[in-house]
């Protein structure tokens, strides 16, 4: 991935947050000239997503690290995998060693728990895609940990889509309008470079949703029979979207119903880390 | 919690990446003047952490939104407890929600893993205790809902502790040093006001670092039975840490050897977040 | 407006390069405790945008100063109406005047402008849209203030809308691809809350793309004439834009040819600044 | 021009507002790795301004891009002329290439609205100067554009040179001074490195004024017929200033009644943009 | 002093880096809801300065802290006055503690040095004036701390005066200019608001640098009796500054050489802080 | 030292604040392609620290200069040594002279005089380490001088030690606790990797704080014959550290108490600049 300035200063603020240029057992303990190799290895199967930052971590901690890649993002993982090393003084990699590694085992934990989902729904047309679940601050990572899973991202932020939730139909209905009311206005005020997708309830909801024009519907924790009703009577007018309580078990039997799209916040609300590890070599 | 600057500073980049000053949703469906209460609530069990940076978020993203605590972090939540309310501009409550559930869902579900471990040693003198595998940019954060969990903090960054481990003790044997030569080498040149702690893979190394002096041993991924013994062997000299493949199956028994503190990853590298969700009122 | 911490910024930046903390005409000359009041007063006919930014900029230079706006953004304004009062020590409301008035210049001389061929198009479907010619720094305050002048924006930045132009399509046509082909690997490929839209040279181009599916085209360039049938032929399946040499003087007929949005980049890369004054009273 | 600190953080903030990083329509069109080349090229003439900021635009987005300038700063500029190529993955060049573009039109504008004055005033010994009427965030960047359409700079801050302003004098004369007596309490109150530089209205005051010591007077909106009586009586005893309602039309009847200086705000608030654009070849 | 952002970014520097959030002495010690007063005492005599920023200090340590001043800047202190209360969270205030005295006890101590110069040359016209020799950051503060003693101040950066030095004369002489040519030169090319100083080695060259136009010139490390004759070439003509090697034992012999103004380095390369302590009453 | 980006920040900060990038001096008299060679060379005996930062300055204003350490901080200078150069542009090498001046006349100072403390108490076993009464904003750079000029660090910050200080003690005995319990309770609440420090005024207090476990206990302002006997007293069971009033005069008087570590807070809070001057070769 491109190291983006927002990236670069997440990098900062975790060196800082580590106190990395202050690590007093290094210095107690390491000749500040001896050299070493750091290698980095998978200790678990998985899929790789994040080695770009891990040595960038690296080269920003001290300039002098030749650090590269021996895997790109992406690919899978066997235990004993190495994906990267980094060859300079022993005590900038031991100061870095778990600022990197933070990054590294939560973007490959995000694309392995990806991998896994995109596995399940193999030869249904339904996508992965991800939410605005994402830890704060790691918007921009989190979901290139997803598309490294073979994910596809949903909304980026709110500003890259309409999306017209609960809340919204709450409010609006609280003031008399119907859903079909609610769509139009939306259609009318939006920005014109911009789809509509509309949170709905029941096959119903979806069908009103789609007459008043919306581009994309959000069946919105319904169970399967009723997702396959749902995606039956918008036949394809627009394009439709399960979301809530999909997990591993139930992902497949969700994609069977016909829907376009999968959305799951697990995996950037609760991925399991990586496990990965550095070892240095004299 | 004080909201320091550093946190002040992750929840302006949390809004900025969320982009919720350009929402276009809102601001098609909703008056900018409408006013709503949104409530916040568990829809799960768990113990609450971090109520007060989701407040702070909302006054962030508008200084007018009345926002409160009905709880305080630390207690623990039933489904459907109200843990606050915001009062304000439905617009400014709508663009601001998600990124105040994605921080407050985060800091509840690590406080609520933690707990289970506390409750899980309950009767043993063993504290439970976090490491510094936390999410880059959520040092502070992490750490302070481990506490609200009922746990203790180890280092909060390399500067507040001597810890050497295997990779320092790698680097010092390839130059010929035994485990007690190192050991006094941290002693003589550490910072005076830092106790030392050693990682050691059995309890012969761990009675070998203590007799060279060190404050504190880690027990690294060792069985029941050698920790039992490398407690015997310390014998209240120094601390004795558990580390290592500590789950919340085995970490009674962990605790059942005697160690003094048991350190555990997962609490922050890999925590479920806590469900909690907005209502919003009119 | 809301004030964002990105505007929050760029005022702190516009004070800093102004030296605003160290203004030794003031200092030498005005008794640090006299008081006064500053009225922000127009002398040229236009449209009011950025009274809420103008009031910012003494307000941060001197948090005691009582700012008030006397007038809404958006309001017509002739020579010689009183927009707003900022009352406190003079030697604040001097040393901030420059800046305030350098931001409330721009802001209500875009808003000016685009009142303008809103105006000039009345009975015409057509919206004035802005473009993404904003000074750098100056996006989000650009763009509101041509909301504040009655026109609606096009993209906010890269991310909200899809926009095959010229360049992308001459790097796909030297790989052989036909519009048509390059309009469906957009589609395929975008986000999927995003609609496409494609610059077209000819009518032709233009029905070719809306055939591909594109949901909006932009006629670029073209004659009115040629514009007349471009919409013709599109015949309401897409919304057409169009752009490039449009002017007040011709503007009209533009709006005539019935296309949905004209694209005009002189309202923020080129905007005269509307005179306003700031008189102070004691 | 040297890319200071304070430039490069504003093409940081610019290449973020328009979300450079995050352009899905490239993203959905090009291939990563295709290079291309891009040519900047003027599309009308005038003067070039800004050509190291743009180039800066392109590596700062991409380190990979080889950027270099054709023309330098300064030069002026005729329909067609390429002033610089940058060569790397396409798909920086086109999400940079905006951004790029409104850094070097706006610049390249100013310089060509300064050098028709400065040709305007050709024989006369008036130097065209600006004022601080800037872009909030623009002040080193517009001055320099002046600087390089030949005119000289005005005060860069309010710290670099007195300017006794109509308001200053408003509140000291309501304490009851008279102007010399206000030109004196400058004189004794600057720091001692500062000229004091007495906006006036009148060719009487403009006597007082020198005869208070003061180094500069800036003759504010007088005919041509008072300057010239201005200019007579001040007789070479302090630098004199032309200021407010200058215009390429009047400029040379005002630098021909003898006068050192005249300012003029429109250079830099209200300057048209060059037409400039980038072409794509591979 | 107004609290400017950039003395506001100072203080937040300051608390970071003393780790003012993360104190677990008083964590351990103290109960978060004890209150508490502190009060600031001098323990020796002098000048105070920069009790607004030890206030400031407090407050953003902790926004609930009620901090004011008993004394202004500027005023004289004997051992035992109290300058400035703060009463909150006993935490907050021991935590703040250290970071607010070290801003008091450099800024007073500064002061109280300059005094001491003041007070020596009282009688004679001469002021004492500072240099740049501040610490990088606090070129605001020492500066302000240089007038609260009583002292003026000389450029506040390069930006605000022509001071021509040995090293620009040394480098304009290889090119064969003489001091004549090099005033000259600079009063052309120079800001036009800005006046010219010159630096000389002997009487001889001020003598010169004023029939060229110099409007300052500075004696470099003249010994008195070459001062008093530089003085007297001079003339009134120009301003004459002395500067090097003054100390509190020869300032006044250089005061009564009729010098306008005496620089002196020390008074913020190397001032004695201040002996200032905090006590804390329950 | 490693330039950490808190240091670079502070170097972006000092050359911000001395406006580096517009010196009219240097404008109006140096052709912008002149090179030269800088040289930093003592003028006064010393240690030399911060020649890094000092080339960092340089190379941070203009990136073209070479610059390079001729000797290595931590080394003895005599007047005269030229400890480092730059070459590059004039023009640059001038701007920055200050500002890499005022770094490292200030670090080499603390060395100095850190030396002469450590040269002072040589032949017995006490070290000298420094205080928190460091330079806001320097905090990472003082206390490397105090490393070079042969000095330990005593705590960096609040974070990495436990110190029990007299206004705890104030506050703790208000509430009834006497020494020992204070101990006991900061040995109890404190993390378990930092020792408990106790500041003590008799030798009595200090036997009270180590038989409650103190690990370090800190005499302050006790005369010499008091410190022996507090040295006796504790016999080896904590360390002992001289704290208050220590001076050049009596710190050996001092160190033959037996005490293991003197601090002294002159060392940052008023250290003398060592005289260091640039000279520039064509």
């Amino acid at each position: 991935m491109s190291l983006t300035p927002a990236v670069q200063t997440l990098i900062d603020e975790a060196l800082a947050e580590d106190q990395v240029f202050n690590d007093p057992t290094t210095r107690a303990l390491i000749p500040h000239d001896q050299e070493a190799t750091a290698v980095l290895r998978a200790k678990a199967p998985g899929v790789l997503a994040g080695v770009g930052v891990a040595l960038a971590v690296f080269r920003r901690m001290d300039a002098t690290v030749q650090a590269e890649a021996l895997m790109a993002d992406g690919l899978p993982l066997k235990p004993g995998d190495a994906m990267a090393t980094a060859r300079g003084r022993a005590v900038s990699l031991l100061a870095a060693e778990r600022t990197a590694l933070n990054f590294l085992q939560r973007l490959s934990g995000i694309a392995t728990e990806t991998a896994k989902y995109v596995e399940a729904v193999k030869g249904h047309k339904a996508a992965i895609v991800d939410t605005r679940k994402t830890m704060p601050g790691w918007r921009e990572l989190d979901k290139y940990a997803v598309r490294m899973g073979g994910g596809r991202n949903h909304r980026m932020n709110l500003a890259d889509g309409i999306l017209v939730k609960d809340n919204h139909i709450t409010a609006l209905r609280a003031r008399g309008l119907s859903l079909k009311q609610i769509v139009a206005m939306a259609l009318k005020n939006a920005p014109h470079t911009l789809k509509v997708e509309v949170e709905v309830a029941t096959p119903g909801e979806a069908v009103e949703a789609v007459e008043g024009g919306a581009h994309i519907v959000m069946l919105d924790n319904m169970p399967p029979a009723e997702m396959r009703r749902a995606v039956a009577l918008v036949a394809g007018k627009a394009l439709v979207e399960a979301s809530g309580g999909v997990t591993l078990t139930n992902v497949r039997e969700v994609a069977a119903t016909g829907v376009d799209l999968i959305s799951i916040g697990a995996l950037t609300h609760s991925p399991r880390a990586l496990d990965i590890s550095m070892d240095l070599e004299f």
